[in-house]
């Protein structure tokens, strides 16, 4: 199935395997895929895809997804943070621990104590509500968007159907090109999974480019645009301090972040202050209006290993700390971005720090890339640190593709990028013991053994490309039936051994 | 350039931007990669590539290569173990020592202490030295070898050269199909890296692939065979004792190794103890005549993360510790297998595990795959688990492709899995502080900020890839020298931002 978007399509239809359900509780609807397996058994997971992957479903993007939780208002408009400081479970808080399988006093919990977020702008009620936060299953996020140079409309909507099947939990539109608000309405319109945005990209482009022209004023405006047109989220590079800026002047790559160079940019120009650190309180105001959730940027992150945990980074994360205690004091969700270009044996630390200086607040990182010597394989020097990272306690990844560094992510960029860090998140929730996450693990590892091909191709992270890498060596249908593979054919295949061994009624002397 | 091969080619000539260079030393000359960049600086890196990427060499594979370190056999045929224990400094420990950059006297010592190994049979004089230990570069291992499905010994000649360019320490020739020792035989004659092998694969062989059929003496006329040809370590899983088989019963993906399934079917059939492990004396006697490594081979490790670390994969552990201590008694150097399927907080138990057991043996892993949802991505799955488990400790790691799983590697296939696994290296290099480490990582960093996109290419581990992904979004050829990306274009590049605020002068506080 598929459905018309400004003629061209948008993917649609269950991933191959498996089809869309949906958890029945009370008034909710939360949506799961059932993954079938050949034994009668089957698997339900985590499902990000929204109504894109649901046979049922009508898709036109043109009208946009159903505004579902238009019907879930309360009237009185507090953000998560407020209700759950109140006590109360909302419908959000609910969903999300039903995706979970925890309990929703938990999701509740952890919100009112800021080491949660559940971003939900009010004026985004396509969305299907999650929670980002350590005790939860770690999140995806993935960057979309044009630039100046490449890309249309039709295709970021395409990628944000495409990422999103994949597994990204949210998506980042980080278009920088022509028709920035055309773009983030149509995303915003379809998308199922809350989208952020970095509102000093658009405001700089009102400004042709120039960062010393930005104003307070201008940026409000823009601020408060993408408030009103739905965004859940929101990076903003207040803590990139003037005094900061001359930190950063003996690191090897300077500031890598567009945001914070823009801001020290505008900083050194003005030799005044960072506004928006100046008008933080009055930032806080306007998101608490429609529940926007902060993800306070790392402009001084590192852009190479040696940079990595220096003066600038942890500086402006003491700065992060002050303004996520502010936010809360708002009532306004935070969470807090991280760097960037970390080699291993630094990675704990950044964690650490981050949850001492700003009470916890979700953890947000861009991988980190362990080495800086492998452009075009990026998602791979990155998902090593992510790994690591969220084992930490980080809460959401930020996806890296194979074309960091080098150009703009294609479709196939985007999936590669997406499935590496469903790779990443999956094993730090296996290591943290998530009492989920070892399920699918069990049940792909026992089809294995079993000789179940199909079934291992469904319960893959990506079934198709499992599927057509068995095939280029055994194509014909019996061999998914085979009792081995073409690793090592008939006579050395271990599992089969294995399992004569077993069936010679081994004793048991466990 | 390029040279026939069996009426097909083998690949040849430098890595773009990059020629071979020789240190020369007394009698040695050290091969090392000259990276040139486009500021008349260079940086020289490891090189395993062989005469292939030396312009100035004629390659000729029925030949083979050059049999340089028969010029330096010391008539008096000690191991190297043996020699270190003697204070001597071998030619050998001296090449790997100046390919390093450290002092001949720490590869002597540790050698000497059983912590590395420098696995070079006297009959492979085509090879050009080099150490696996801890406290040197992690190494990577390529497997490659026909099965009985497919592929020809052309192609796997072709597989080595290919491995070894993109950076393969060592390869493993694990050919179970037709031809095996004629393979093997190409391979050796011209692999400029020690070979490994399985010889219980060839034995099997021998008895159409019934274990039931395997004897000791035949295994041993294999051995023998292979000592002859010049293999240069060999795995050997003799810790596979009839008593540890039960102990897998219960396991989700029972026995996964081969050649660990070979023998428990054996020891189960015959109702008796493992000759590997009742002939190990003997089997030391053989390899000591040829100075072969032993590669204690890990035939229980786990298949799954469920089977992880349980009694059966650490039961078999003790018994590699006692066999190492042997190996070491007869003077034969010898490294210890690992897992395997292995979730992220497990892992570095693993390690403590085996320096604790086996001497501290170079630990030599496969993977490990950190999760086992991701069949089509599995180096990546292990990739992660690889950086960790050799920030941990582990001297070389075994790769994985993209088709475990699933199918044989292809040529694609096998360069994705030796680049993955030269950043899971490089990611720990960096993390253990190799003093030479970061060069290239600050090398590559600072051509990345000054925007010397030929040099990010050439210092990039594969510089091919990086290249085309860059063009294929701005292929012109004034993007090369542009100072943006078509990720950001040109008002949103932050290393400019960043430039233009150093220009502007800023005062140093730091």
């Amino acid at each position: 199935m598929t459905a018309v978007a400004d003629s061209r399509t948008v993917t649609t239809g269950p991933i191959t395997g498996s089809h869309k359900i949906h958890l029945e509780h009370a008034d909710l609807r939360v949506p799961q895929r059932r993954i079938h397996l050949s034994n009668d058994e089957h698997l339900d997971v985590y499902d990000t895809s929204g109504p894109y992957t649901d046979e049922t479903a009508t898709i036109d993007v043109h009208a946009g997804l159903p505004r579902t939780r238009e019907a879930w208002d309360r009237g009185e408009h507090r953000t998560q943070l407020g209700w759950a400081r109140a006590g109360v479970i909302t419908r959000e808080m609910e969903f999300a621990a039903l995706r979970e399988g925890v309990p929703p006093e938990l999701v509740r919990d952890e919100v009112a104590r800021g080491r949660a977020v559940i971003p939900v702008n009010r004026r985004h009620p396509e969305s299907e509500p999650m929670v980002i936060g350590k005790k939860f299953l770690v999140k995806v996020n993935a960057n979309i968007g044009n630039s100046a140079v490449t890309s249309s409309v039709e295709e970021e909507v395409e990628k944000m159907v495409w990422a999103t099947r994949w597994g990204a939990d949210t998506v980042m539109d980080l278009s920088t090109g022509k028709r920035i608000h055309e773009t983030r309405e149509r995303v915003l319109r379809n998308s199922p999974v809350p989208v952020g945005t970095v509102p000093i990209y658009q405001a700089l482009e009102r400004v042709d480019g120039d960062p010393e022209k930005l104003t307070w004023e201008l940026y409000r405006d823009v601020v408060i645009e993408q408030c009103e047109q739905g965004v859940d989220y929101m990076t903003v590079h207040a803590g990139v301090l003037r005094r900061y800026v001359p930190l950063t002047a003996r690191r090897v790559t300077g500031i890598v972040s567009r945001g914070g160079a823009i801001m020290a940019a505008w900083c050194q120009a003005h030799r005044r202050e960072s506004f928006l650190y100046e008008h933080f309180g009055e930032l806080c105001e306007i998101l608490r209006g429609y529940d926007v959730t902060f993800s306070l940027g790392d402009g001084l992150r590192p852009g190479s290993v040696a940079d990595a945990n220096d003066r600038a980074q942890f500086a402006e994360l003491e700065t992060l700390g002050e303004l996520s205690a502010l936010a809360r004091d708002h009532e306004v969700q935070v969470m807090i971005e991280g760097p960037g270009h970390v080699p291993l044996h630094l990675v704990a630390e950044n964690v650490r720090r981050e949850e001492e200086l700003c009470g916890e607040a979700p953890f947000y990182t861009l991988g980190p890339l362990t080495t800086d010597i492998a452009p075009g394989y990026d998602h791979i020097t990155s998902g090593i640190g992510a790994a690591v990272i969220a084992q930490a306690g980080t809460a959401m990844l930020c996806y890296v593709t194979p074309k960091e560094h080098l150009g703009l992510p294609d479709r196939d960029d985007v999936k590669t990028g997406v499935i590496t860090y469903k790779i990443a998140a999956h094993a730090a929730d296996l290591a943290k013991g998530h009492p989920r996450a070892q399920q699918r693990d069990d049940a792909l590892s026992r089809a294995r053994f079993e000789f179940r091909w199909r079934d291992q191709f469904a319960l893959a992270l990506d079934p198709d490309t499992a599927c057509a890498f068995h095939d280029e060596t055994l194509p014909a249908e019996p061999a998914k039936s085979a009792q081995f593979c073409s690793m090592c054919g008939p006579k050395f295949c271990s599992m089969r051994i294995s399992q004569d061994i077993r069936r010679a009624e081994l004793p048991l002397v466990d």
